[in-house]
This record gives C-alpha cells, structure tokens and sequence, in this order.
C-alpha cells in the first residue's frame, strides 16, 4: 500500500479507504513483521479509539495529516502510554504528550504506538535494547542504526508514514541511511523538546523520517514553531542559497573513513554520490574535515556525558543494575569531569567551532556519508563501543556546532542494502536543506525505505526567505552595480523577458548610465531581464540604496508571473531617450 | 584641560598642543592623585617614544583617535609591559598588545599606563588589590568601584580620555556609575577578548570608560569588528528602537534593593531618574525582576567560579597564597563543581533566559540603579563578600542573558557623590543604547567624571540598522495597511510634507483605496506624508508585498532631504484622479 500522505489523502477523498480501516491492515503488518524487533508498544483499540474519533468531521481538506499514521520512538510522551526509554526501572506513564506528539496528533495524525531504541537514547547501532536488538528492514541480520532504531524500521517496512526519532548524535541520520529513509536532523530548538526524555538537554533534538521530501515537507511545517514549555526552543530567519552552483563541500579524501567497509563499498559509492550532485549543478569544494572530527569526538569523550547522567541521576544512584551494563558504563563517566573540566571543553568547542565556521564559509551546504559503513548485529555485539564511535564520526559534531542535517538515501551496496548521504548545512537551513533532498532524490529512481515503491517527484519548491529580483541594467551580471546584489548574498534565477508591455529608456545622466523601464498600454516590447534571488534581510537596504527616479515596484513577465523589480517616476521619463528597440541594456550598451 | 576627542583634535590642529606635550603634562596631574591609587604601572619616557613615533606624519585627519591619551586595566596585555591581573605571582610580560589595545593604537590612540583592579578582576569593589585600595574620585574615603577600579577613576580625574576595562559581573558599570562616567558593557563576542586575562571566558567582555557620548561613540567604532584570534568574536545585525514613546522597563517597586543607603537616598534618585526619563519621552513599564536577580545570584554560586578558577589552575594549584585571601576563598570554590552540577545550572539559566526573553518583549530597554548603594571602603573592608554581593544585584545578570548594557551618571547625593543608572538591551543594541545615553545626558546638565566640566551635546544620531520610509496613503497611522509597517517594528518618525513639487492622485480600483504620487517639473504642491523608523532587515519583504503600480523609490522632502518612499508607475496615473487640491490623502478620505 501506498502510505504516502497524497496517497492516503486522496483514497481516504474517493472514500476508499478509512483511518479506521488502514490502522487495523497496519497493525497487521506490524504483527507480520514483529521479527525485526521495532515496537515497543503497539496500541490496542481501546488506546486507539479516542484518537480515531477526534477525526470525526474532519477530512484531509481540514486537517493537514489526516488519518496519517506514525511512530513515535520510546523516549518521546504520548499520553497514556508508558514511555520506557528503553529502561523498565526508568519506565513511567505521561499525563500529556510531548508537544511534537501533541502538534501531529492536532493536525490528524494518528500514533499506532512506541518504537524500540538504544537504551536512554545512548547509542547509534539499535543493538542496545534490554527487548532485543532492532532487525535492519532490508536484512535482518544487519543492525537498523540507533538510537530511533524502530521508528526508522517501521518507516522503512511501510507499517506507518513517518515517525518521530530523537537526535542528540546522529539518532536521526544513522538509522535514516541504514533504512533507506530521509532522516531530518532540524536546527536545534526548531522543534520542542519538551515531553522527550533527555539524553544531553543542551543538544537533543526531536527528528523525522519520511519516505519521500513532500511528506517531510508537510510534516515539518507541523512540527515547526516556539514552545514556551521548552527552554531551548528559538526561532530564527531562514537561511538558503541557490538550487544550482551551490558550493558543495566534501570532506578531503584523505579525511574520509569507511571502518574496514570495502566489501560493501562505501567509499565508491560516495564519491559517485558526490559525481552525481556536481552533474546536478553542485559545485565541489574539498574541505578540511579536521575541526569536524575533532568536534564530533568530543560528545564521548568529554564532559556532555554528564548531561546523560544528569537525566537519569535518580536511576543511576540508587539502581545502577536496571541499566544495560553497555549503557551504564557509558553514562556513569558522566559523574567523573568537574566543572573545570566542563568549561575547558567548551572553551574547546569555542575554538573548533569558529575553525568550522570559517570552514563553511566556503560553501553553502557539506555532504558526507551518513555513516563510514553498516556493520551486521554480530560484529556490533562483538566491539559494542568502538563500532558506535565509527558511526558517529560523519554525525557527533553537528549538534555540537548547532548546524542543521538531512539524510537521504543515495544508493545501494552490490547487497542491496542502502547506502545513505547527509547534507549539513547552518542553523535555520532546514528547507534548504530540503529542497536539495527534493532536487536529488528526484532524479536518484531509488525505492522509498524497503517498500518497494518510487516517489512521484513534483518541481523543486523555492526555499523561503529570499526574494526573486528583476533587474534591467546597472545590475545586470557584469554591469557596475552588479555587486550591490552579490555582495548581498545573492545570485542568478534566470535570464528572461518581460511581458511585451514595457518600452525602455536610457535616463538622462550618469555615470553609471542607467535605464528606466515603463508599463505602456500599448507599443510596449518584451525587454530582456534577469531575475536575481535576493535574501529577504538584504532586500531593504538595496532599496534603500536607489536612486531617484528609480525604485522597486513589479515588473509582468511573459509568464504572467509578477515579480519585484526595477519601475521608473514618470518624471525620470521626461529627459530621457527612447531604446526600446534595443530589446534589452546590454544591446543598447553594445550600440554606444 | 578639555581631555574631549574634540578638544584634543582642535588643540592639535591648532598648533597650541602635541601629543608629547600632552603626555607630559597627564603624567604630572598622574603624580599629584597617586593617592588614588589608579595606577599599577605609567609608562616612562622610553615605553612612550615608540608609541608617540607612531603619530609621526599623521594628524587627527587621518587618525580618528590621533593623539588620544588612555589607560588599560592591568588584566589587559600591553605590549613590553607586565600585566599584572592584581597579583605579582601571576605577572608576565607580553610581547603583542591585546586586540582592543593594538586598534586603539593603530587609530591614533596613546596608552600611558595599568591600571589598579579587583585582582583577576574578582570583585566590584576596587578594594582587592595587593597594592591598596583604589579611592573614589570624589571621595577617596569611599570605593572607586570595580573590578576596573583605576580605568574608572584615571578618567573621572582627567587624566585620561578614556580607558579601557573589563566587565563580566559589572566591573565596567559599577565603577562608571560611582565616578560620574559613561561604562560601555558591550554586546558580548563583539569586541575581541584575545590578550586579556580571562575570568570566566564564556561571559568576559572588554569595557570602555569614557566622559562623553561623542568620545565613546568614536571609540566603539574603532573596537568593533570580528577578531579571528578571538573564539567568541562575533557580529550581528544591530537591534534599534525610536527615541521617543520607547518602552523603559523599570524593576517593580518591591524588587528594588537599596542596601541600606538611606542616607544617599538612591531610591530617590532611581525614582528622579526614572520620571526624568519619562518626562523625555520614555513610556515606563515596570517590569518583573525576578529572572534578573535568579540569574545574578548564579554568577557567584554556581559553576562559572569553575572558569575562574580554570584561567588561574596553575597558580591555584602551586602558590594558591600568592593571592589575596579574599579572591583566594572565591576562586578555590570553582574546583568544587562538578561536571552535573555545571550542566544543572545551566538548565537553569536556559530557563531563565526563557522567562527574561518574555519580559523583555514588553520593552525596548531596561533602566536600573548601576548599584543599589555606593560604600566606604572600612565598609566593604569589613563584609567584603556579602558588600560585593549586593553591589552585583543589578549587574551580575547581564553577561548570563547575553544582553548589552550602558551605565550614564545621573544625579548627585547631597554628599556630593554620583548616583548613576545602567540601560540594558538585548545583544547588538549598543548603538542603540549609546543614542539613549545620548539624549538622556544631553539634557541632564552633568560635570563630565570629577572634571568639573560640562559636555557640549549635539544632536542624537540615529542608531544604525534602520531606514526611514516615506508614506502617503493606506500606510497612515490609523489607516488599513498601517499594520503591515508596525507588525514589522516600525515605528512613526514625523509627520512632515513633501517638498512641493508632487501631484497626488486616487488609484483605480480598491480596497483598500491607495493614492500614487507623482513628482512634477511644474504645478508640484507639498503633500502630508509621514516617515516611519523601518528595521532594515524587515524592509524587504514590505518593499516585496507592495502591488502595481505602486513601489519603493525616492521621496524629496520640503528641507531637502531625499528619503525612500513611495513612487508610482507612469501607467498607474493613467487612470487615477488628481486630488492634490486636498493636500494630502487623509483629507481627500475624508472627503468621500
């Protein structure tokens, strides 16, 4: 079955299907599948009833997720439900939902239970559940990836649409890559923390996976906006770039590590996923991994391990034996640093944390394998500790240097299983961060999760929080004041014309020499234009900028689109030059 | 003498001082107030040669701070010359100058000296320091303040023009506040902190001292700007708000602290003050303390001691008497914390930050005493923890909260003693703040420091980061579309005319009803129209919501003055009505 939100959005509209209906062939698969060990909880009727009935006099036209099915990993509340964390000592039962549950649960989506994690969240593999390891859900006897190991699982096996994770390390990419899912790792405080039981309260983040971008898209919109119930929760203006000639930067060869993967081909399979984003229109940049690497081993091997013993003190004073002792050895270091110790680390992270900053400036967005390699159960339970670490090593520093993620599935081993990529990019990038998703995964013809079905891709949908700018002379590329848009930030949408409305004119004075363009009712031409991407921040000082008699109003193109763009007083008008039989600035220039 | 940039400049270029001249003289009036004890070290003739070599061949025409004499507080690195911190164990002799000292210099700027503080800049008293207590400059029975207590009191004297401290608990402020001066606590990571002795580097800011807005205006520009030595450099977009009707939140009555002042009566200067404000223009909201004062008290008991300790571990370590027992009892306890403990408290202040963010949303600006009461020094001598406690009930908040702060003498006890006030804003509203201070001393009739003389006030300019947008119809106060400028933060400048010269007709269609307005050659008239402060970064999206043919240019004003604002397209007119006759387009509306 197709449980895409479109899909179910438009069966549950032809009045084939019911919310009702789906639940029940839902938890059937989820019976059928029970082999790959991703439930922890699986609601009954009876806990299934009242959410089903707030649905009532709804339809999918008034509620965005409507009759939509999803997990929920088992350190995040729903009301009712015990939330175990992965711990039966730890286990209690919320009054209320967590506010990512309770939001998905407003919009119409309906929780079918709790996913299986690595215990308290501590862990990448899915290997650390006192239930039994999560099974990957393209072979059984690899690891899913942790610590969202069963909500990645159940995504993966089609047993619901999207489930929320948790993602303090790299919860959300690694299991995300393992299952051939988009994982989204939003911009720490994006999205409430508050009802999740911490794992180190200063960089926890809630996380998604969704099949396909458009149901990420619609999800995340859900989730989105300040909790005044979570201290860490903050909003921020987006931040995005240019959907061809972004700088995209890559991890030095040298840096790049693939933990004993050459059966499985991990670096092959990177550095043709890099190939392919450049044929798509990225432009490569190599970059120096170091001050990423360094950050990302910071998260074990310093004192944010005392926020994990933090969460759990009580449990870990007075039963330390209720924990897995993999899990208790971990977070007990966390009772050792001092504060000392504490702030000698976060003066390190100060420093590696500009170093990478000045790292990115170099590029818009980084991609790096979401993992270095996918190792079986076995080999997991064999070096439980030293296995984790390598997966973290493409994920541990991105909390720490509060940047935002997205993993998407890129290929397949000679196996058949997944292989995964991660786009980083700075905080409040997320939708940028997805439209690159959503332009990659359209032409990538992969599978969504293990189910065999392929995402219809629509058009890439422009990341917010930039404005498209029409510019007839000055400004044009190469043109004088061109820079006034660069060094703004801005870049070339498209070259184009207008409407066949307009009649240009050369205005009086100068230098520069500049044009006015005028909206006739007739004898009007299509004049030749660009349309600039401008950051919506930058846009007012550029207006500010202009000079009499120009300014910004809207320019009609021959598209019938209207967009922001260079008018003229009428006045200007008076002295100057008719050149609309130019066409364009550039012609007129060329002639002079 | 007039220590003013102005003074000094005009001096200069008329020939009647030089520099060296300068020097000579300062370091004489130095000599007559040892008794101060402002200063660790003066510089002697051979330290200063190089220093006034360097002006050689410049003038104030090509150096902003040509010939500016100044003093840095002894945690700061001059070049070739000890820094002490306060403790002789602990002094070493640097080789480059810390950034703030190297751009002073590099502007023109010449430093004669260290000055006398707290030791390790622990305390907000002056009295700490191994060589005596530095004496107020009215009083030398009483404290000068600190931890930058010789910075304070060498410009309240005049020997200095301004000088440079530090401030992470209030050190910049108290001591500003207790010698009748300007304390410039800036917006944290925007002026470097490389080449000074930390004391909790998460939270130290530089600090300036100066005697009038005109001089720190000048200065702060020459301190500002990224510093790639400096992990915690940054910059941001500055935050600004109108200079009339702002929002001045004052603690509620009940949680102001006087610390048994009676005598001095600061409640009643505070009261004074805060009515003088309103009477400017300022619209008073009393406001929740609470959070501020929560987070105060964290500064002293809780882990940030573990970064003062941390930036003296070795000498704690291996000659903990090489301090005095005060600062030693202080700092020792940082090594108690642990790692928990560090995290636990900083759960606590994200709460808090959360609960003053909401405050704060009330208000542009905060107005609070710079210190609940000014003491003797046998006073402090005699409680030195519990006195220096109470002095950082109004300060110790600021650095936590990431906020910026401005401390501005305002009034005089009956003793003859100053009371002075500190305006808080959010991070990157220094500028701002600077225009407050401005207007509030410009009228205040103050003595600059112990000078004697008064400040010559010009006008105050403009905080940066906003622009003045011209409107003329539907954007009127009180009309439909006025909400799209105040839901963006604007705010009303003047209501004024255009020059005359523009014809002004009523659009085609509707509603909303919307004028255009034409600049003509001949016929013009002046028509009503209202500029209103836009935050730049939100002009953008105004400029991009504004449909045909209507846009964004340049309005001429009947001074003169050009400002962006409203112009329409030719075609537009083609169909509209001339009402110039009304005058204005509030007068046509109430015409229909």
């Amino acid at each position: 079955m197709d449980l895409s939100i479109a899909a179910l959005h438009a069966a549950y509209r032809d009045g084939v299907l019911t919310p009702a209906d789906l639940v029940t062939q839902l938890r059937a698969r989820i019976q059928a599948h029970a082999a790959h060990n991703a439930w922890v909880t699986v609601l009954d009727d009876e806990a299934l009833a009242p959410l089903l009935a707030r649905l009532a006099g709804h339809s999918p036209d008034t509620l965005p997720l409507y009759g939509v099915p999803f997990a929920i990993k088992d350190n995040i509340d729903l009301a009712g439900v015990p939330t175990t964390a992965g711990c039966e000592a730890f286990a209690s039962t919320p009054g209320t939902s967590a506010t990512v549950v309770a939001r998905l649960i407003q919009a119409g989506a309906v929780p079918l239970g709790k996913t299986t994690l690595d215990q308290f969240a501590t862990g990448l593999v899915g290997t650390r559940s006192p239930w039994g390891a999560c099974r990957n859900a393209f072979d059984p006897a690899y690891i899913s990836g942790g610590s969202s190991a069963g909500s990645a699982v159940a995504v993966a096996l089609g047993e619901v649409t999207f489930s929320l994770g948790t993602d303090t390390a790299g919860s959300g990419r690694v299991p995300a890559a393992f299952n051939n899912l988009i994982g989204v790792k939003p911009t720490r405080g994006r999205w409430s923390t508050h009802g999740i039981v911490p794992a180190c309260r200063s960089l926890d983040c809630p996380s998604l996976f969704a099949l396909n971008p458009d149901d990420a898209r619609c999800i995340m919109a859900v989730l989105d906006g300040v909790d005044c119930k979570d201290p860490f929760s903050r909003a921020g203006p987006p931040v995005s770039g240019p959907l061809t000639g972004y700088r995209l930067g890559v991890p030095l060869p040298a840096q790049r590590r693939f933990f004993g993967d050459a059966p499985q081909h991990y670096a092959r399979l990177f550095d043709d996923t890099v190939a392919r984003f450049a044929a798509l229109g990225a432009e490569l940049v190599e970059i120096d991994f170091a001050p990423f690497a360094e950050t990302a081993s910071l998260l074990y091997d310093g004192p944010w391990l005392a926020e994990r013993y933090h969460a759990i003190r009580t449990l870990m004073t007075r039963q330390p034996d209720a924990l897995l002792p993999v899990t208790r050895e971990i977070i007990e270091r966390g009772a050792l640093p001092s504060a000392v110790d504490t702030f000698d680390a976060m003066y390190r992270l100060q420093s590696l944390r500009a170093q990478a900053q000045r790292v990115m400036r170099d590029v818009d967005v980084m991609l790096v394998p979401s993992a270095g390699a996918h190792f079986r159960i076995d080999a997991v339970q064999a070096a439980p500790v030293q296995r984790n670490t390598e997966l973290g090593y493409y994920t541990n520093f991105v909390n720490l240097l509060d940047m935002a993620a997205m993993a998407v599935p890129a290929a397949f081993t000679d196996d058949g299983l997944p292989f995964g990529v991660t786009l980083i990019g700075p905080a409040f990038s997320d939708e940028y961060l997805l439209a690159l998703a959503h332009q990659w995964l359209a032409q990538a013809d992969l599978p969504c999760g293990a189910t065999g079905r392929h995402w219809q891709a629509g058009p890439v949908p422009s990341p917010p929080g930039r404005i498209p700018l029409l510019v007839c002379g000055a400004h044009l590329s190469g043109l004088p004041l061109n820079t006034q848009l660069t060094e703004r930030g801005a870049f070339l949408l498209e070259s184009t014309h207008t409407a066949p409305c307009y009649r240009l004119y050369a205005l009086a004075g100068g230098p520069p020499l500049r044009p006015g363009m005028a909206r006739v009712s007739d004898g009007g031409a299509a004049i030749e234009v660009e349309i600039w991407s401008v950051p919506e921040a930058a846009l007012g000082s550029f207006v500010a900028g202009i000079p009499a008699p120009l300014g910004i109003g809207k320019v009609a193109l021959a598209d019938g689109r209207r967009v922001s763009g260079f008018i003229c007083e009428p006045q200007g008008l008076e002295t100057a030059t008719d050149i609309t039989a130019f066409g364009g600035w550039r012609s007129y220039l060329a002639s002079l």
